[in-house]
C-alpha cells in the first residue's frame, strides 16, 4: 500500500502573536516541524504544540532556524559553522525535553527558512546542521531536498534521510526548485498542486517548469503553513491522495 | 572526611559580552551553574562552558532564569506558573543536549536571580520550578535555600535537595538571608566570609546579623561570580577549607 | 458640538507575526497608540503604521511597554524608575523619528499593558513615565486613568492629560476599573459597551458594577485591539456615537 | 593648525554585560559612536553614554547595527533595503531622544560592523543607510571609508561625509582595507599604528601592504574599542599626534 508523509511548519507563533494555521493543518498532516524558540515559538507554545501533535497522532520533529525572530528566520545570517552547530543542538535539545515529558518521540529535524536554503547549496553549513543532529540523536530523520548539499551532509553523517518535495513549488529540469523570481515558480492552484503531488507519489515523476518530465523521489511533502492558500492546498492534496489510494502517514507509523 | 560543594554561576556571558570571572573560578569550585541562554549565555557559550567544566572536573548544573537578558534575570517578572514551568523545561533541556554530547552528566539545577528569589517565598513559583525539573529528570539535584519554599517544593517533588549557603551574605536569626538593604548584609571581606563558611561546614553554625549563633546545614556554598570580590572570596574560602581539612567536591564524586 | 476621542493599540504585530485587527480598526478610531518595538512592533511595522494612520487621518501616539515581547508587555517587570525612564525615552524617541519623517505629529503617549497597570497604582513608576515623556516633549498628551497615580504624575509633570475610559470594562463605585477576576468586569456585548460609552460621553455618568451611578469624565475611550470582540465593540460604539450626534475625533483636529 | 577627529565605538555593553573599554577611551577620543540598542547598548546605557560623552567633551554620533545582539552586529544579515532603512531610523531616532534631553547635539552616524562592511561594497545597502540618515537629519555627518559605496551614497544623499581611516588596519594599493585574512592586515604594534596615522594626517599618505605609498584623505580615524590593544593604540596615537602638533578634535568644535 502506497503512503506518503505530509509535513508542515507549526508552533511558530508565540505569546499572543499568530502566524500559520496550526489548527487547520494538524488534522491534515502526518509530521509537524515544531519551531524551537528562535525564529518562532516559545517554551509554552512548544509544550502546547507537542501535545497537540500527540492528540492528532501527528509525528513531531524539530524545526531549528536562525535566531532572528523579527525576520522569522528567513533572512540569511552569516553564522559560523560552529555557531550553527550550537544553535541546532540548543534548539533541538530544548524541543526534545518537551517531547520526552509529553511521551512523544521526536522523529525528525527540518531546518527552517534561510538556514535550510543556505544549506541546500553550501556543504559547510549543511554539514554543521547534520553533524549537530547526529550528535543529538543519530536516529533522527533528516528532511532534505533531494540532490542538495543538505541531503549529502545527512548521508555523510549517517542520518536517515527523508527526501522532501514541495507541493506549492515548480521544479527545474535538474530537480532543483525553480527560483521564486521565475514566473510560474509558485503553484497557487490547490487542484494543480494536488495533482502534481499525486503523480509524484504514485508515478515518481513531476512536470518541470519547461514542460519536461522529471524523475523525482520523495518521502515527505511539505505543505507550507503560513501562505494564504496553505490550508486549501493541504485539504485538496489530502483529498486527491485519498482518492488515489495513498495513505498519509509517517514511515513506521501504523497505517 | 569532611567535604563541601562550592558552586558558582558561570557561562553567563555571550557573544563578545563579558560578565563574571569564569576562568578564575573554574579552578576553585566543584559545581558550575551554567546559564541556559535566557538571562545569559548563548548556544556557543553553553557548549564551551560545559567543555571547560569537564576539563576542570567541575560538575555541571543548569541555571535557568527569567527571559530578560538586559536585566540579567534579576528583575522579577510576573510569569504564570505554566510559563515558568515551560521556561525551565526549555532551558534545562537545551543545556542537557550539550551535556550529553560532551559526555558530561548534568547533575543539578539552580534557579537564577529573581526566579530563585521569588521561589524562596512563593510556593506556587517554587512548585512550578521543582515540578519542571522533576519532569526533565527526577535525579537532578535541586539547589535551594534551607527552610525556603524552594526547598519544600523540591522535597514535595521528590527531588534530591542540595541546601545552599551564601559565602558573601549575612543571615537573620531565623536562618533567612538578611535583606540587601540592611547594613552588614553583604560580607565584603574575603577573610571573614571564608571563616564563617569554614565554621558552617565544620560546626554547622553561623553567627547571625544580630550576633546570635544559628544552626545551619549546607551541602553547597554559593560563591557569586559577578561581584568584584568574587574571586578573592573564592580563593580565600578554598584556602581556609583546605587548612581545615575540608575537601571541595560534589557529593558522589571522587575525592 | 460634542466629540470624543477613540483610541486603540495598533502596530503591535511585527515581521510576519500578527496580533490585533489594525485594518479593521483604523477606519473607526481617531487615535492610534503605536507599539514602539519593545512589547510589539518593529522598525518596519512602526514606519508602516505611522503612514497608515496618516492615510486614515488618525492621530499618532507612542505606546511604550515593558521589553518583554513573548509576554507582550503584559507581565509586570521589576524595572527601576531609571530603567523605566530610559525605556520610555528610547521607545518614544524611536517612534518620533518615524513621525517626523512621515510628516505626522506625534500627539500623545499611552503606556502599555503591565507598565500602565503598575503606574496606575505606583507613583514612583508613574512619575518615571511622566517625566520621561515631559523630557521628550512637554506638549505630548498623556493618556491616563482618571484618579490614578498615572494621572497625578502627568499633572505634576505639567503634561496635558487625556482622561481615559475603557469601553469593555466595568467600574467600581470609586471610579477604578473592576478587577478582571470579578464577575461582570469585562463587557462582552458590543451593544451594552456602546450604550455605556454614549452615556458617559453625553451625560458624564456610568453605572458601576454594584448598580450605583458614577460621575466619570473621559477625553478618550480605549477600544482594545486584540480581544476577539474588539472590532464589533468599536463598530457598534462608532454607530451609537454617530446616532447620538457625537463626533469621533482627537481634540484640536478638524471635525 | 592641523587637527583630526578620533572616533571609537562606545556604549556597546548593556545591563551587566561588558564589552569595550569606554572609561579608558573617552579621555582620548573626540567622537563617540554610541550603540543604539540593537547590536549593543540598551536604553539606560545609551543615556549614560551620552552623558559621559558630554562630560568628556566628546562629540556624539549614532552607531546603528544589525539587530543581532548575540552576534554583536558582526554577522551579515540579509535585510531588505526597506528593513535597513527602518532599522537606521529607529536606532538613530532613539539615540537622538537621549541627546536632545542631555542637551548634546548628535553630530554624526557611523554604521556598525557587518552593516558598515556590506555597505562599503553594496550601493543598495549604502543608499538605504544614507537616505535614512538624511531623512532623520540632513546635517548629520556620515562616516564612510573613502572610495566606498558608503561614501558615494552619502554624497548622493547630500550628507556631509567624514572620510574614515583605520588605525589598526593595513591598506591595499587601491586604498581599500586589506582583507583580514591577509598576513599583515591587522596592525598590532601601537607605535607602528600611531606613526602611520600621523603620516596620514600630516602628509596625506600611507604605506600600503605591498610597500607602495598611497595618497589617502581622512577626516576621522577609527580606534577600535573592543580589541585587546585598543587602548594602547589610542594612547600612543594621541601622544604621537600631540608631538606632531596635531589637535584631536571634531571639525567645528573649539580647539
Amino acid at each position: 500500500m502506497v503512503s506518503i508523509d505530509l509535513n508542515s511548519d507549526l508552533g511558530e507563533g508565540f505569546g499572543p502573536f499568530r502566524v500559520g494555521a496550526d489548527d487547520d493543518l494538524f488534522p491534515l498532516i502526518s509530521s509537524a516541524n515544531v519551531a524551537c524558540g528562535a525564529h518562532g515559538g516559545d517554551p509554552l507554545t512548544m509544550d502546547r504544540t507537542v501535545r497537540k501533535a500527540r492528540e492528532h497522532g501527528v509525528a513531531v520533529g524539530a524545526h531549528p532556524g536562525f535566531p532572528d525572530r523579527a525576520g522569522f528566520g528567513r533572512r540569511a545570517m552569516a553564522l559560523t559553522p560552529a555557531e550553527i552547530r550550537a544553535e541546532v543542538i540548543f534548539q533541538v535539545g530544548a524541543l526534545g525535553a518537551f517531547c520526552r515529558i509529553a511521551g512523544v518521540p521526536m522523529l525528525h529535524v527540518k531546518a527552517h527558512g534561510a538556514l535550510y536554503n543556505l544549506a541546500v547549496a553550501e556543504p559547510e553549513i549543511a554539514n554543521a546542521i547534520a553533524l549537530a543532529v547526529r550528535d543529538v540523536d543519530p536516529a533522527l530523520r533528516f528532511f532534505a531536498l533531494p540532490g542538495s548539499a543538505l541531503e549529502q551532509a545527512a548521508i555523510d553523517a549517517g542520518l536517515p534521510v527523508m527526501r522532501e518535495a514541495f507541493a506549492d513549488r515548480a521544479y527545474l529540469p535538474d530537480g532543483t526548485l525553480a527560483p521564486r523570481a521565475l514566473p510560474g515558480s509558485i503553484i497557487h492552484d490547490p487542484e494543480v498542486a494536488a495533482s502534481r503531488m499525486v503523480r509524484l507519489v504514485t508515478d515518481g515523476t513531476i512536470v518541470a517548469l519547461d514542460g519536461s518530465t522529471l524523475q523525482l523521489q520523495a518521502d515527505t511533502i511539505c505543505v507550507h503553513s503560513d501562505t494564504s492558500g496553505a490550508v486549501a492546498i493541504a485539504t485538496e492534496l489530502v483529498r486527491h491522495l485519498r482518492d488515489a489510494g495513498v495513505t498519509v502517514r509517517t514511515p513506521g507509523s501504523g497505517s
